[in-house]
């Protein structure tokens, strides 16, 4: 099955969001992704389109930015 | 069984997020409520925390904003 893509960078808004997604769409739907320690995936991040995080790929391709943690230039920074 | 609240305003992203919330968690957990057609709600979505739409209320209170369709402000002016 195809899982959406939770990008987070480790701040603490995104922890939160990751928790509500978690008990939303199921852990077993999502694939979640720290940036801060997975840095080579940042490039794969920016071509779905994510401009901050945390934010959520669902499995068609959408972006859904949720609240605001971190652009990810200062992710990058 | 409790349900997440989703507000929108009916613009294009609040649309777009709204399809793909349904898609994520099932529309059977999700309760839509549009703010520009219900205005007697807004303060309710205010109480519970929201400041711009689309936004989801989870089951135990947290709000997740999602992208920015529009601020309270501009669905109340």
């Amino acid at each position: 099955m195809k899982k959406s893509i939770f990008y987070h960078a480790g701040c603490s808004v995104c922890v939160s969001a990751e928790q509500d997604i978690i008990a939303l769409i199921g852990a077993d739907k999502v694939e979640v992704v720290n940036l801060a320690e997975h840095r080579n995936q940042i490039e794969e991040a920016e071509k779905a389109g994510i401009k901050s995080v945390p934010a959520l790929v669902t499995t068609n391709g959408n972006v859904l930015h949720i609240n605001f943690g971190a652009s990810l230039a200062d992710v990058k920074g």
